[in-house]
């Protein structure tokens, strides 16, 4: 699909000309990285009206200092409050570093969308977000935990960051929308050590949960200014082979 | 091992009596907790002096900002230096949050027994921390990352904080050093998923790598002050599941 094509279908659920841009953009590029669970399957969903879409609304920030930063989604799609909070840390980079936290924040898609945009520009990213509990305890049937995916994106110098971006279940439900996984394969992923994705998955779920002042699904984002230039490095002794993040 | 016997031995290495109590607590409770790797079997390696020892060397804090430090060893065990840093910000928690880059600091040991003790008093955290390269990329032989572990602790109005604590090996080198596993399963976790757990060590890894000022093995702290008490209501939901960090 075009972009634009894709925006005109975005302005039809009711988005201005620059949020379907926004929208457009992630859209297609989690499409060029074949997560189609993130892509134009979602598009389709948001089209079902899987809940209130105020097009209309705006992320607010409520609360900034130089270290911390807490966003409010106010009604707006996880999506549009991202990128809204990436173009204010671009504009405006930690000295140091700087905690975002995002409550009232969902969906926010391929994480490693946002934390690429942060690299790209020259800021270390680490980010988490939260979704509904669809993973369950490896002992147990009960639906817990989201797949809470980290991403974790760091500038070099050659041009080329280092994205990695993981969803601590087996699949995501994004692959579950896409029609490329049965509901039955959403578990934590790991096999014999399934207990240890479960874990992160507990974990970042529970520093969402714990940092937000609106208990509903959210994002938590980790902004650095580096001190050190390793991706060369690391690609260098990596000789070619795949890093995370790579085409 | 007795506490008492074990402080002994580690003034037998030449610590103070407040240092050789503040190692021999946190081996303890590795060993407490079956984390044999992290436990006893680090004396013995200690013992032979895998690199210089100097027991009179303290960690210093280059730079106190109230949403961000920056410590280096300066030449301690990075358990005694991962112990200063959380006496620290116990003493100053921060007003919303703060990250603390830990700078030439290994070995760290079990991450989970640092930021339980953030969590037990009132503070969120999440710590990673790097160690020579161990792990391989799924397709080559070549060790690029260490396993890098994850710690995630969050406070409990309950007095039960969950403490998730998860490396990023197959196996740990400290398990390896304990005789309970073989090299060859020095390997990232997940099995045919093993790029997942590949890219998250090597994301963490280069998390630390670029936000250290030295080129060494390092540690990054995220706290912060909880806005939300999530643990009680996942533990109802879990209905008696083991959460992580639970014996």
């Amino acid at each position: 699909m075009q972009s634009g094509d894709l925006i005109k279908r975005l302005e039809g659920l009711g988005f201005g000309e620059a949020d379907a841009r926004t929208l457009a953009d992630h859209f297609l590029a989690a499409e060029a990285r074949g997560k189609t669970g993130h892509g134009l399957s979602r598009v389709a969903w948001l089209e079902t009206r899987p809940f209130e879409l105020d097009p209309d609304a705006r992320p607010k920030c409520l609360l900034r200092e130089p270290g911390y930063e807490r966003w409010d989604g106010n009604g707006t799609l996880g999506y549009l409050t991202l990128a809204a909070i990436v173009d204010a840390q671009l504009a405006e980079p930690p000295d140091h570093a700087r905690l975002v936290v995002a409550q009232r924040t969902f969906p926010t898609g391929m994480l490693g969308y946002w934390t690429r945009r942060l690299a790209e520009g020259g800021v270390v990213a680490a980010l988490t977000a939260t979704s509904p509990a669809r993973l369950g305890h490896p002992d147990g049937d009960r639906k817990l935990t989201g797949t809470n995916p980290l991403s974790i994106a760091i500038p070099s110098s050659g041009g080329d960051p280092v994205v990695s971006d993981v969803s601590m279940g087996r699949v995501t439900y994004g692959d579950v929308l896409a029609g490329e996984a049965g509901e039955d394969e959403l578990v934590p992923f790991g096999g014999e050590h399934a207990h240890k994705a479960f874990a992160l998955a507990v974990g970042l779920q529970l520093l969402v949960d714990s940092l937000v002042g609106e208990p509903a699904h959210g994002a938590v984002l980790l902004v650095a200014r580096p001190e050190a230039d390793p991706v060369p490095e690391l690609r260098a002794r990596a000789a070619g082979l795949r890093l995370p993040g790579d085409r």
